[in-house]
């Protein structure tokens, strides 16, 4: 607590894509439109909507383009950003109208090769043209960096290992790169490790983290990332994305847990949390109950006691 | 992160009083005095095991006196604590062989004139017998203050109040005061105000944090407790006592999560997770799964990696 941290953060909502990508009951394109038109109503700026991915890879985001035809151009103030993952998504997301285009690697090379059956450093040079068609067409680019903190086929990961894969994807063209514990297995101790490595030699405005939930870690990793001056963050509405009592979760951090925190230190977000809750009012027939913290709990501090 | 922590901390198990105190089922004594010798085998040194309240008003803890039988003396290093309210209980606590007394109070005047009919000044004095029978038996004496980051009738709750009964109870004789966030709703920005106040009177030394994890930040929290010294921390196994997607949860801590946090900053607790995992099995016909987020999770490092 001692150092002073951002006045004021980022969030960007994953929910759309990260959070929907893995829901094993198929979603109504008009559901997925009234969610992201609610998050953006709760004050969430920077959606990141669906991925222009193969359609039989990813059956679940397979109407991609037919959402951004649906929300049509986002609000003033608002992006609504697509994972792309080749030249030929670029084309389609571009085509759709989007606003942001985000690449997606990972630290280590047992993961991407059994991803995308190539290196980590081929990975990133074949998003050479999505980089080049970004910048063409005056997009923001985001590159995600996932298994930084530690890896289902290789175990821990260096934090050397991470920087080379942030600063290749800062070489492509990266606005902002954002560091993703994927299997949710870091602590403030390998997070301090890694955030000191990375900020030796990259801008914090650079980094966003990206931080799941499964072990019950992630709101002291954003205290963490926020006492090394990390102002951007990850985060999926409810925790949408996996349930930690589900089998295969993902457990993405739930933004109504990572709003609770900001509030709590007094970090400003721009986000409402009552309208962030009927944000996701659309998906309820096939989501379920979402297994964000906050979501969860009565509401605080009760209103009978008027306190603040 | 920029403070030094502790190098170790102690782990108080709070799992078979708090933990079990709310369970709807009825648990033999035999599976509790397996639980506890279990706790124990793991490493944990300091266990509240039961309390010797009205069998009437907490059914769950009627048998604490045959508990405390079949587990006969602790081991050499081992605590077996118990919670005693009243003159009446420290006679039974003592009969029974109770190594440590704990006294229960709340910060807030509404708590304790809805939970004992006094306010907190006259709740604490209520507790001089227990304090000087417990000091003539040699025993410790922890005292706990609860609701200290938020009443459920109160609402938000000013330090100065809370570092009140805390030298009230420090004035009564406790050893330790473990100030208590029972309803989850204490953020590091809340709990490091609190610090603050309490360490400008109290040494670090004299307090125990025992967190909730109802909003999600209760591991949050204990590395707020950990930047400004506090070595302490109460913990259930499993985060026994509530499951947070249930009404009325009570979302102990738990100390599998604890220990992760612990482990990967470094610091020394003791506790053998595998023994911790294997602690709870005799609970299970009557608890169900639990719901702490590393027990939920796949063991990390995975076993084929050999990571550390």
């Amino acid at each position: 607590m001692s150092r002073p941290w951002p006045a004021r953060v980022r969030i960007t909502e994953v929910g759309p894509r990260d959070g929907l990508q893995n829901q094993p009951q198929a979603i109504p394109t008009a559901a997925k439109a009234a969610f992201v038109r609610g998050l953006v109503a709760a004050g969430l700026g920077d959606v990141e909507v669906s991925a222009f991915v193969r359609p039989d890879r990813v059956p679940q985001l397979a109407d991609a383009a037919e959402l951004f035809a649906r929300l049509g151009p986002a609000p003033a103030g608002v992006t609504y950003g697509a994972l792309v993952p080749n030249a030929k998504g670029l084309e389609r997301a571009l085509a759709a109208g989007v606003g942001k285009v985000a690449v997606f690697t990972a630290a280590t090379e047992t993961f991407n090769q059994r991803n995308v059956g190539a290196g980590t450093r081929e990975a990133i040079q074949r998003f050479g043209p999505v980089a080049q068609g970004t910048k063409a067409a005056g997009l923001a680019l985001r590159g995600y960096v996932s298994v930084a903190l530690g890896c289902p086929y290789e175990g821990p990961v260096a934090p050397e290992r991470v920087l080379g894969v942030v600063e290749d994807l800062l070489a492509l063209g990266c606005d902002e790169v954002s560091v993703g514990d994927t299997i949710g297995v870091g602590t403030p101790g390998s997070l301090a490790r890694l955030l000191a490595v990375l900020l030796a030699r990259v801008p914090a405005p650079a980094l966003v983290l990206h931080l799941h939930d499964t072990r019950g870690m992630a709101v002291a990793n954003v205290l963490t990332g926020l006492e090394h001056g990390i102002a951007a963050y990850d985060a999926s509405a409810g925790g949408l994305g996996g349930c930690p009592f589900a089998p295969g979760a993902s457990g993405n951090l739930a933004t109504e847990d990572l709003v609770y925190l900001l509030d709590g230190l007094g970090v400003a977000h721009g986000v409402d949390l009552p309208r962030l809750r009927a944000a996701t009012e659309p998906l309820r027939p096939f989501v379920g109950t979402l297994p964000g913290r906050v979501r969860q709990a009565p509401p605080w501090p009760p209103a009978a006691t008027g306190g603040a």
